[in-house]
């Protein structure tokens, strides 16, 4: 084989890459907010600070998984994948009680494709905006050799401020604390190599239209957007102050796996499976075969955050995510015993305490 | 097919996952600066901002590139992957004047094995004490089907912080200042995907000696680690202060591709090729008959940072400099003219003038 004579025959085309950018440039710009400073195109985004009494920076950085793979295979989609970078990594810093500042991503590749680039990228925008977060940065890797063909990989990081007094770790946490737990529109972003191993074996599957699902595709149940709860979040954070004792994002792991990461020692959290799950979640399990502990490890199962509260706020909580938008149900509480999440049977959904 | 029964079988191995996290965890805290509050394991990392009278915070995303890949084949070296990602990072932030605060990593694979997991992390933890910077979150992601067999992908994010006041953008720069050029160890992280082309077309090119190398195999030459400016640079801004004009991290795009990006309006940057490139770059010229436009815009060419300073403080910076142990030589100036960047056939290394 002649070795290539440039970097271009190498599988590297650098100004194909930046003429990309530069179509991308004024979307990139349009999520500026007040505190940006300088342009696209530096060695490091930079945004002001906000004045602090004593502030505490929080950082999230994560991957949106191989929901990559539904938006190749289904052929559409990719702006929702942009959208959910954004959105995991603002519920990551929300739950900490941390406003969003700034963002930044990280598009792996093996060979940009400039429509699947400019979709990701206006998703990923459009979100920015509307969550008010600036996308200050970000690199697109071509690595043919260490991408599959056709494949991507979708990073974000997300950094926030917060005054360090108000900065939530579930310290507070105790037992006869209340669990909210606040829908969620699908499987978000994680859990997708054995949801495409179940649900999309054979081609076409992705565009089989399910009754379980209403008559919707597999793709269009699979690409439900990540749900950002951090608007409402910090709201709640914001009202209702120290009576909001924790909040956790559920992702990789599930309940048990993210409810016990802001459990004190003593606190024992006792979930009962009250709530109806998207339908998606019964069409994995059956044609899964898939186990109740295997789906609970795996899949959000519907709830996309759960927030914790003490008993007397529960119902004001409601009200307040209601207001928001966000679909909010007392799915159990902490008890004392050993630190843990327990996951127990049904039962119709449980009301909140009038306040 | 028989579709999996589990997370695990499909080919995510969470428990695998948190074994070997586990694993890492006291060397990641082994990274923490007094200002990290809180633990690993959170949603985000969290960090105290230091006391600034009007803050800003610069902020870096990239990759190691295809580097992973001659330390794949030549089974070793992800140590100096870990610390690339660092060093890459830190320099990127450090040419705006930031101290770095924190840093997130990201590893994308398709499989995680375990050895080459702890050596990537223990690289990037040694690098982040050396530095200064504490190793706040990450995310380690397994993506079969995304991700080639036996890749890996390595993302770091670098956050700093700068007086808004003491900030360098570029925009002092003008005719007259004069070009340094700080000594590069080799490739850093930069045009690997056409050096392997070049360099590692058959099984065993990796280990082989070269004379041209002083003997050393093309692995050791490739996996070099890429130098940290980051303290020598914050160094020079701290005690020259307004006589450094701006710093540009030379990486892809070489010094054309990157130097431009600090120059005002009316700016045109004259570099003359007056140092001796590591005989890496030799090699590569050669045995990929490369010409010297490609050679240009591919890589460093020897040259890692590229720092401007008024004339009349060039010796002091390049005293500095030696001090911090940074090779530094005049390569260039500023002149008045169309923005952009000119290389000119060498002539032996100039002298600052005295100050």
């Amino acid at each position: 084989m002649t070795p290539p004579r440039s970097y271009r025959q190498a599988g590297v085309d650098i100004a194909a890459k930046e003429g990309m950018l530069a179509r991308v440039r004024e979307r990139i710009r349009s999520t500026f907010t007040p505190a940006v400073l300088g342009d696209v195109g530096h060695f490091g985004g930079v945004v002001e600070l906000p004045a602090l009494e004593q502030g505490a920076l929080v950082c999230s950085i994560d991957g949106v998984g191989t929901k990559t793979k539904v938006a190749a295979m289904a052929g559409r989609g990719w702006e929702v994948i942009g959208h959910d970078a954004v959105a995991h990594g603002l519920n990551d810093i929300a739950v900490q009680g941390a406003r969003p500042l700034c963002f930044l991503d990280y598009l792996g590749t093996a060979r940009l494709e400039p429509e699947v680039f400019a979709a990701v990228l206006a998703g990923m925008c459009e979100a920015c905006r509307r969550y008010g977060v600036a996308l200050i940065g970000g690199e697109t890797a071509e690595m043919p050799g260490v991408y599959g063909e056709g494949e991507l990989d979708v990073v974000g990081c997300a950094i926030g401020v917060v005054e360090r007094s108000r900065l939530v770790s579930g310290q507070a946490v105790r037992p006869g604390d209340v669990l909210l737990g606040l829908q969620a529109e699908g499987l978000h972003t994680n859990g997708y190599t054995l949801a495409r191993a179940v649900l999309l074996q054979q081609p076409g599957d992705v565009h089989r239209a399910e009754p379980l699902l209403g008559g919707r595709t597999r793709a269009e149940a699979l690409l439900a957007p990540h749900r950002c709860y951090a608007p409402a979040l910090l709201e709640l954070f914001e009202r209702l102050g120290g009576e909001i004792t924790a909040a956790a994002h559920i992702t990789g792991g599930g309940i048990p796996g993210n409810l016990v990461r802001v459990l004190p020692e003593g606190c024992r959290a006792v979930v009962r499976r009250c709530w109806q799950p998207p339908p998606i979640f019964e069409l994995l399990r059956t044609l899964g075969e898939l186990d109740d502990d295997e789906m609970a490890r795996t899949f959000n199962l519907g709830i996309g955050m759960v927030v914790i509260v003490r008993p007397e706020a529960a119902a004001a909580a409601c009200e307040l995510l209601a207001a928001r938008g966000e679909r909010a149900l007392v799915i159990g509480e902490i008890t004392a015993g050993e630190r843990g999440v327990e996951l127990r049977a049904g039962g119709p959904p449980l009301a909140p305490a009038s306040g």
